[in-house]
């Protein structure tokens, strides 16, 4: 490390749980001499003073006039112990908001500063707790919007990703030696020269690659798309949204917005956190506000990935909806649905997916469909998947990096030069845990955590 | 107790911190055989089995396919420990929403089921963990919106009520002892008939009622009151408005509202919480939308606890204003302030109170005003008041039966009688304190609890 971002030494203090009127609110502390710290203005010092990594004591906070603050368990953790691996003390507490105030007060009043975001985190990285991949990870898993984005940043966190990584690291690093060896005693005194191991090289480089590869469907899981419905009005496209929001059971947020613009809700589509945007009826507005929310909704479309555009089988289609199916034939980002299948109708024309909003018949063909178009080739079925840029931007790194050797071996370039690109790819994975990092990526990473982090 | 309102053997499971992405978040869990039933899907089975009260696991909860839920770390209770006094295990997991999801639903699929509304509460209580005035004390600890009201809720948590309680009935029960002596012997064999310490009752009553006198203070710093800022339009209200915002620095919500009807935001004044309106000026409506913001301000000002009514000084008293001065006169609600005193003005009339809602100046006269006229005699300097309606109810009932007693010994009336009142004395107490409670009185008092509470 270059610099030290944080100041690992100083007392922190923050509120780990929501500002919300609950049952429970938990403060976390950490910071060499926290225990001592707190032991001042709690009611039974001794206990807190002797109490072993991982208990909890319960008594009440007071300030230093004698003055009740709350009524509280403290749960210690000793140097070495608990998610930093630093001293540190968890504050249990009533979800009282003026309780909530008064304890962070009384801590900044015995000398504690207020964490930044993800600070904990950090002293935990810093203290060898665990390394960037996982650090990440932590976040993720905080703000995950589905069970499987969650599910899988809980992979990142057991060191899935970083188990990868050290595998690579370690081939890499058997050849560099092999290589260096080789650099230390001139040619000429060799008796013949050692093959490189362009074909180990080579492999390494396809599991970067492969792992790259996860990043597209990573990133969905992690970050979620937007799907709009459109089409003309009374098409069912309401029916349709709210068929979505039943089959769903993991709906995060409620409904949002107005009828006359568009309404929206996350949902889940095969575990990808998907944000549903029911239009307005694209047709000629009667008032200006209309006029107004048809303008918002077109943009809607143009914005989402995936559009799914619904006609009233019952009518079938238009002037209007075959100008829409003409310009949009070749479109990957339209699906074409057919509703009122429950009525009698025309007949489904061909790449039209028939559906009934009334009754549910067909809906699932609909889910398959989104899944895959959404998510391409890659099925999402991994268990192992990266979804931070940064990750993927030193991997991008680390497999140039080896072409190049690739190359330069290629080329018939002494072994210098393709120690050096060995090296660069090393040096790419080294960031991606941690093990070369500087301050300002220190703060790029964790700046966005949550505070108490 | 006649009977059980919930039953308190069943395992139980609840989100005790609020529903949203976070740092951290609290599953608290409880019921005979919990830490069987959680060891059961946790990564190290036998740490938990095996670890002592009041101590801490790390590990992962992992559902019965095997798959990760969350890592966590569990607090683990012993029956006869922790809050409830009955077997339970606080996890601390990620503050992730589909997390915290999979959490409940792993306990569900346990065995678990979702805890009611204060329900660990009520196992404590029903334990013998804490008595129903310190029960009641828990959620007004949460719920309070000063620090002032949670300061004395946390009071009446350390049992600064059930002392007081507690010491009337023992000299209750101490006078009945007595009595019930000489109910034991027929009167003719006695050689003289014992006096009645009728001064001693008297002297219980009076402390009764001294407790019962805090209610109303109690009330108001648990659930506060509503102030109005009334008068002409640019008489300054919005000004003295944001001062009241500026000045106090535990404003919990933030303001709400629209500036055509009426905007207010919660602030603290002498502790108390107070919702503070800014009403649409009193004026003639030139626009329908304003005369619907005016009616909507009348109905705030005829509802407030205490109405400030601000003229500007330099302009002095419009014929409305003195119309609405004659009209309130002798009216307590209503504060007269002569605003703009910075600026030369007419001579401040008798009784208004001068301030400038620019420089801040006279602003705490008012203040001071505000508090005295809300706390009316009660200074509300006690650290011992009780804002439970059912507690005063009982404390009520109880002063009544004492009452009763003394109103019978004066009439000569015999012992039997007399004690009979010292009874119904002595059960209204112990009826606040839970001897003697009812499930239906139990399902009222935790039936208004945070759910995890």
């Amino acid at each position: 490390m270059k610099e030290n971002p944080y100041d690992t030494e100083d007392l922190i203090a923050a509120l780990a749980t929501p500002w919300a009127v609950s049952a429970l609110a938990v403060v976390r502390t950490g910071g060499e001499g926290c225990i001592q710290a707190l032991s001042g203005v709690f009611s039974r010092p001794e206990q807190v003073l002797k109490a072993e990594s991982g208990t909890m004591v319960y008594g009440y906070l007071r300030d230093r006039s004698g003055r009740q603050v709350d009524q509280v368990i403290l749960g210690v953790f000793r140097a070495g112990h608990g998610y930093t691996g630093q001293e540190s003390i968890e504050i249990y507490c009533h979800g009282s908001l003026p309780g909530i105030q008064r304890i962070l007060e009384l801590l900044r009043a015995e000398g504690f500063r207020d964490a930044a975001p993800g600070e904990f985190t950090l002293r935990a990285f810093m203290n060898g707790k665990m390394d960037l991949t996982r650090a990440e990870a932590v976040q993720e898993i905080v703000t995950a919007k589905t069970r499987r984005a969650q599910s899988l940043a809980l992979n990142r966190l057991s060191g899935a990703v970083w188990e990868k990584i050290d595998a690579f690291k370690k081939q890499l690093t058997g050849i560099l030696a092999l290589i260096e060896v080789q650099l230390d005693y001139p040619e000429d005194e060799l008796d013949d020269v050692p093959e490189l191991p362009l074909g180990e090289i080579r492999k390494i480089g396809m599991g970067i690659e492969e792992l790259l590869g996860t990043y597209r469907a990573g990133r969905l899981f992690q970050e979620g798309v937007s799907v709009a419905l459109a089409g003309p009005t009374n098409a069912g496209k309401s029916s349709l949204f709210n068929l979505f929001l039943k089959e769903d059971r993991s709906i995060v947020s409620g409904v949002h917005g107005t009828t006359r613009d568009y309404i929206e809700s996350w949902i889940t589509i095969n575990g990808i956190p998907v944000r549903l945007f029911d239009t307005a009826g694209l047709r000629r507005a009667e008032h200006p506000v209309e006029a107004e929310g048809i303008k918002r909704s077109t943009m809607v479309i143009e914005n989402a990935a995936l559009v799914l555009y619904i006609v009233d089988g019952t009518l079938g289609i238009s002037d209007r909806d075959r100008e829409i199916v003409r310009e949009h034939a070749d479109d990957q980002r339209y699906l074409f649905i057919w509703n009122k299948t429950d009525l009698a109708g025309f007949p489904v024309p061909d790449r039209w997916i028939p559906v009934s909003a009334e009754t549910g018949e067909g809906f699932s063909t609909i889910e398959q469909e989104i899944g895959r178009r959404i998510l391409g080739h890659n099925s999402g079925e991994g268990e192992v998947m990266i979804d931070s840029q940064r990750q993927q931007d030193l991997l991008l790194r680390s497999v140039r990096a080896l072409r190049q050797a690739e190359l330069a071996a290629d080329d018939g370039m002494s072994f210098d030069f393709i120690a050096a690109d060995l090296k660069e790819a090393l040096d790419a994975l080294g960031e991606i845990t941690g093990e070369v990092s500087s301050a300002d990526i220190l703060n790029r990473i964790f700046g966005d955590f949550c505070v108490g982090k």
